[in-house]
């Protein structure tokens, strides 16, 4: 049996997912194919443009058989802590045989020696890192220039091609790689080089558009640029969540609640959140007092070493109070369940397998988390791991977050909470 | 030397107030005249409709000399707490020798009659008032009923006279009262009988407007009605604030922030509030999750034992996380400072003097704070009753409750927070 696991946002589903998942399809030829994809909050730091029922609906309808939710604490992380928790998801499944990710370069064994490089530290490496970090580069920039400086001295391989992992799927990519090493999986890996534009872009450029591009269409309402960046099946989806008013959300919709949160929150809460060291608190505290405008505070709190993405991620870690011991410990131990979103009747046949199978439970019915840790906790297999304040507060926050997710709805009737445990998995 | 003190929240500033202020300047014929003002919100747990800078001025203008915040921790309290906070006040200055308020019943001695009763609690008052606490009224009413029923019994007062403490001035009267009694104060009372409208009414009645309905006026840009409800000068300020985009400021304006913090707080942090007893906790978290339009929100956590304005401070508390064990030692302790809104020539001279006579330290310009909470600790004269966290915990709330009313300001361009450290009191 070939399952195939792939990492995604969906944010939204457009051709260039559709071509990726094909063609990791063809490259596996799977009996099954499970997605990994963030919830309600995108690893951007920003809340997902309509919600993660509907994004896994269509990832069901354009070929994936079970999609699972990365729990919030993985999602809202960088790329090391977000690729960690993606792997790991797919890892506890204990049916997962290959992982398909695209790629620019297209080039795996770069990828695995990039990765050797980062777990093992060879010296001089730490040294070199730390002397980049120095200069007061972003974490990604510096390791970039520390690679460089390393391979030119070892010759192992040639430093300019270090430059090509800025794009960000390949520094996902290595991530991903590290993560499956460190784990020691014997999950399979391939890559698919990317061909169309970069996340970044804001337009369409080359044959598939990026997410943004399509984000930014449907906030101008461009419905033809949006029909021809996405299959048929997305579009409808997209349209009735936005005739129902659950959509489109957008991070600008945060601002009074991010502000509000940062101006009643002391330096000693702030001091206790994940990665605001180095005086990071006291920027937070001090621009969010400075403006009442998100933009204008981003660009307050932005410093040469962080990039925008990671500002806003500090911020929401701010509003959910994700506490640096909380992530620490998270990164230490591993998703504790395995969030089922929605399944097709393929997929129906791979999740009692899963259940059988897997080192955490399956959480189809979010009502009934409680019985099914308690079961979890019982563990009359021994084949269960799991930490039950863990699994509480990843779920939790899982839940919370879709809370936060569905107030900023544009229709004022949609927007109650804890839609986890009213909305069932959605079958395709 | 005699001082007037009276008991405010010009919210915003009317004829009815002007109308009370001379009364009582005529009744005591006071060398000064001072007021303590709620500051950035009122005690029907609402945002005050423009800053309390402002509110201060006005004042200023139409006979007050100086004008003093009440702490938020007090005036956002029930008749009781707000009374006490205000009354101890005026105490702690060691300089106020008469209070006048308004009342709609007029009788003094009626309302020292409830306020012994009230604190001696005599045979069989507290059975009684708790047989119709047990019937589900609110507290106020449970006690208007027990009274009726104590003075029934006793023939001490016709207990029909108890009807006429429901209008919202007699309330806060007998809290005077009760306070000024508790506190073994020296300070001479006297009432004015109301002839405007009631707090409560919507419209205009009688010859003078309500807060309420001047309010109205201005949601709505009735300015020729606002005109005729208010002297000029609190009509220019009004129009100024308005103007450069500083009000008006509504409590509808917090809709996503408040109900983002109750989504987000866990029913055990509700449970360490103050008041948050009795399953107000659960009602708030799961009325929080199952709407996102705030008036809808509190209807649905309406009970028959509480008011709407108690429903919306209980909101508030959760806001700004005013725990039970805070408020208990606020009202054991009064307030910790004098915090200066703004004075007049006259009032700069009673200032010199409550700075040498008060039991806590004057704070006149809130950046110094820490200077100022120092020096009142050393205590050279042995004057000052201070305690450092508590001045600390109620001044950061003054300052924190103002950083939320500015970011709700309708012009993006004037939200920043920590006005209390940029604006320096206000003088006339």
């Amino acid at each position: 049996m070939r399952v195939l696991g792939i990492i995604v946002e969906y944010n939204p589903f457009h051709n260039g997912h559709l071509y990726h998942l094909r063609k990791a399809k063809e490259l596996v030829k799977p009996d099954y194919t499970v997605a990994v994809m963030s919830g309600s909050f995108c690893q951007r730091g920003e809340p997902a443009i309509i919600d993660k029922f509907s994004r896994a609906e269509i990832a069901l309808q354009n070929g994936v058989d079970v999609v699972f939710e990365l729990p919030f604490v993985y999602a809202l992380q960088d790329a090391g802590g977000f690729a960690k928790g993606a792997v790991w998801l797919l890892e506890k499944m204990n049916v997962v045989t290959d992982l398909v990710f695209g790629s620019e370069s297209g080039n795996l064994s770069f990828l695995n020696k990039i990765a050797d490089v980062m777990i093992n530290q060879p010296y001089p490496f730490p040294e070199i890192m730390k002397e980049e970090l120095k200069k007061g580069y972003s974490f990604p920039n510096a390791r970039k220039y520390a690679l460089m400086k390393y391979f030119e001295r070892t010759g192992e391989m040639n430093p300019r091609e270090v430059l090509k992992i800025e794009k960000s799927n390949d520094i996902l990519g290595v991530e991903y790689v590290r993560s499956l090493k460190e784990l020691g999986s014997k999950i399979n890996v391939q890559l698919i080089k990317r061909v169309g534009a970069d996340e970044k872009d804001k337009v369409f450029k080359g044959k598939f558009p990026s997410a943004t591009s399509v984000r930014n269409m449907i906030f101008k309402g461009d419905w033809s640029g949006v029909s021809r960046a996405v299959p048929d099946s997305s579009l409808q989806i997209i349209s009735r969540e936005l005739n129902e008013g659950r959509g489109p959300v957008t991070l600008s919709q945060l601002e009074e609640i991010l502000l509000a949160k940062l101006r009643l929150s002391s330096k000693k809460e702030l001091q206790m959140l994940y990665g605001f060291s180095e005086g990071i608190d006291v920027r937070f505290s001090n621009c969010a007092l400075k403006t009442g405008d998100l933009e204008e505070f981003f660009n307050c709190v932005k410093a040469k070493r962080f990039t925008m993405s990671k500002i806003r991620r500090l911020s929401l870690y701010a509003l959910f109070e994700l506490k640096q011991d909380l992530i620490v410990q998270c990164n230490e131990k591993g998703p504790q369940y395995l969030r089922v979103l929605g399944f097709t009747n393929n997929g129906r046949k791979l999740l009692s397998i899963v259940k059988r199978k897997a080192s955490v439970p399956v959480v189809s019915v979010c009502s009934l988390y409680k019985k099914i840790l308690s079961k979890a906790l019982k563990n009359k297999e021994g084949r269960f791991e799991v930490d039950e304040k863990l699994f509480e507060h990843q779920l939790r926050l899982d839940i919370k977050s879709t809370s936060i997710h569905s107030l900023l709805f544009p229709s004022k009737s949609e927007r109650n909470g804890e839609r986890d445990f009213r909305i069932p998995p959605i079958m395709v």
